[in-house]
């Protein structure tokens, strides 16, 4: 079973509780360990694109930054507003 | 076992073949199906971040996009050159 199935299928559990929800991935695999992390400043970034398409309060976003060796693994959690539509820019 | 331990597992598998890569998935739970989708805009500016922390050759960029129901999952794999390094703005 491949990544996507399973990210599929560990997600449809959970889309009983009917909420607009989105989860951002990123894997970094680096060959030098010794190389600068660009992941926590390309995290605010991302979230300023996101901000551009759906209202999202600052509280609902969970942030989860993992190093395991040549590793990095950046995930975000964002439990979006009832309301929320997009093309509704509130900036970051 | 979490969603995130899996990630992190799948990829070791990969990971002995020492190659810089950058994966991305974003996956949205909507409530309404009918709403339109951002994903596919969303992905060019997800793009063009992360083109400004690593120089990407466009032909090393996979893209894929999904969506079952009132989901979606976007899915970007991205082989980095090995002369890769963070801060060489290259533009998208």
């Amino acid at each position: 079973m491949g990544l996507l199935d399973y990210f599929r299928s560990t997600r449809r559990g959970s889309a009983s509780v009917a909420k607009e929800r989105l989860q951002i991935l990123v894997a970094h695999d680096r060959i030098a360990r010794d190389s600068p992390s660009y992941l926590p400043m390309m995290q605010k970034e991302l979230l300023a694109v996101i901000c551009k398409y759906v209202q999202v309060d600052q509280d609902a976003i969970s942030v989860n930054l993992e190093q395991d060796g040549n590793q990095e693994i950046l995930e975000l959690n964002i439990v979006l507003p009832e309301h929320s539509s997009p093309q509704q820019a509130v900036g970051s």
